[in-house]
């Protein structure tokens, strides 16, 4: 790897690798403890600002995902932070600090890394999904349902975002198949008990989509794994795929931090890894993985960043 | 114990005994979760009411404590939350649920409790200080400044709310004496670089204050352990004792909960307490001791509904 001249290398206490909700909780606390520290983040807001509607965030009874990430990041702006748009591509450990590479040649030289890289969405990986992905495949209810105007659309999933974002498509598509594997939605019952009002909402239980088809520019159908009213294959304009996220975990993985069997990063109660100076926040770390919500998030973000004080204080 | 009459019994699933930031993110997640539910709280808001400011929950850069309590007690109250002002007095354990006795003679028969019964203040056990409470010794900095226009008085302690509290008092007093008793100040650094950077606030490193003296009506001066500038005395019109807070445990020991040596309930990281349907959250969780934060609290109390769903959907 080519030389970076050192007036390139940039001096950090901390870099916070994220910019949703847990790696700002972060930054407002760091801030706060004068913990000289920078976040670096492809997604500003992170995943929740894709989210239709929050009601659960404590102080806020209903807020868009976008509204709330925006506070998120105005409070930690107001505070000095420092944020920049980049790539992490690869942790470095050198003596007793950490060098952060990304994108565009840029290092930074710190003590302590917190990882709130959250997760990124699964994929069906199925036949289509690829191929029709931007031609009526979507990963975005709140991006998109704008599109569907008196449309069919088919969600895939069961849980909160699944639910939600039915809800959210109902409004403008004429009808929205809900098709989940299990016999009972996993979503919070405010959640269920919306999707189950809604008129234009139809629920699939127990059934896959196992392939995606189309006349080569947009979806037109999918295929089912067992026959639902007479039929193997549902009419649809759009497919909108919720189910669930895989934790960003390589970066972690590659300096040696222990990871679970489904590559959530394992802290303890302090969100500290077991490598010293590396803290995880957030939906990446297996804490709270069956309770991905903003609240957690926030929390384990602020005290990723007491922790770190305690540790640099030492 | 006198026979209360079958029809004043109130049948719930979940009790959640204490109003503040803890106890109404836990309704907020049970009402979310159609968990049928009650508070019961003796203050709403909780002690969160009486910050001065609140600079670090995400998403509100600055907001009173008031204003942010209000906040939670709104959003829990639009989704459906019912909040009876009344003192626990009692929790019994009757076959497969729990029997809650508050005050007046009230019953609530549950099947699970939250203990967010959070801290109360703790006082500094000297001569003087029960004599002169409410005569120039208080405990609120935020309620009582106004009183104390251009007039001395002494803050003790050395945390978050006993800096923010000098500064709040700045505002009024003339001269603001921080009496610590260690030799480094522990709140945030951001609190830490206002309190030095006040004119008006003059820190006593290492001092404890011994006696509080007066002329009956109120209060005239303090004493110190050592002497201080030549004196062992400071003339004063008002002590804050900002010194912390001790957790209120009582109902959940006689019920058997593990507490630690500080009196702190014992919980797992999902905010259960080895008696089974008893979970707690907040300030009186053993968990955050060290961190009480109105992030983590409210953390607590979201994860403690979730593990109350899943405890009541088995």
């Amino acid at each position: 790897m080519k030389q970076i001249p050192q007036s390139r290398i940039n001096l950090y206490d901390l870099v916070v690798i994220g910019s949703g909700p847990a790696g700002l909780a972060a930054s407002i606390y760091a801030s706060r403890y004068n913990i000289k520290h920078i976040i670096l983040g492809m997604d500003l807001g992170g995943t929740i600002a894709l989210a239709h509607q929050v009601e659960n965030y404590p102080g806020f009874a209903s807020i868009s995902g976008i509204e709330l990430s925006q506070k998120f990041l105005s409070h930690a702006k107001i505070l000095g932070a420092q944020i920049e748009n980049r790539e992490v591509i690869a942790i470095e450990k050198l003596n007793n600090h950490y060098l952060v590479k990304t994108n565009n040649d840029h290092q930074y030289q710190v003590k302590t890394i917190i990882i709130a890289t959250g997760t990124k969405r699964r994929h069906l990986n199925i036949p289509g999904e690829v191929k029709y992905t931007g031609r009526g495949v979507s990963y975005c209810a709140t991006c998109d349902a704008p599109f569907y105007k008196n449309k069919i659309v088919v969600v895939v999933g069961g849980a909160d975002a699944a639910c939600s974002g039915a809800i959210h498509l109902a409004n403008f598509a004429q009808k929205v198949y809900l098709i989940y594997r299990r016999n009972e939605l996993r979503a919070e019952p405010a959640w269920v008990n919306q999707v189950r009002q809604n008129p234009k909402i139809e629920i699939i239980y127990d059934t896959n989509i196992t392939e995606i088809k189309g006349n080569n520019n947009k979806v037109q159908k999918v295929k089912l794994d067992k026959i639902y009213q007479g039929e193997k294959e549902i009419c649809t304009d759009g497919v909108f795929v919720e189910i669930g996220g895989v934790p960003m975990a390589g970066l972690a993985k590659n300096l040696g931090v222990k990871i679970d069997k489904d590559n959530f990063i394992i802290t303890d109660n302090q969100m500290a890894t077991n490598i010293p100076g590396i803290y995880c926040a957030g939906d990446a770390n297996a804490f709270q993985k069956h309770f991905q919500q903003v609240v957690t998030a926030v929390a384990e973000g602020a005290t990723a960043s007491l922790s770190i004080y305690q540790y640099l204080s030492k």
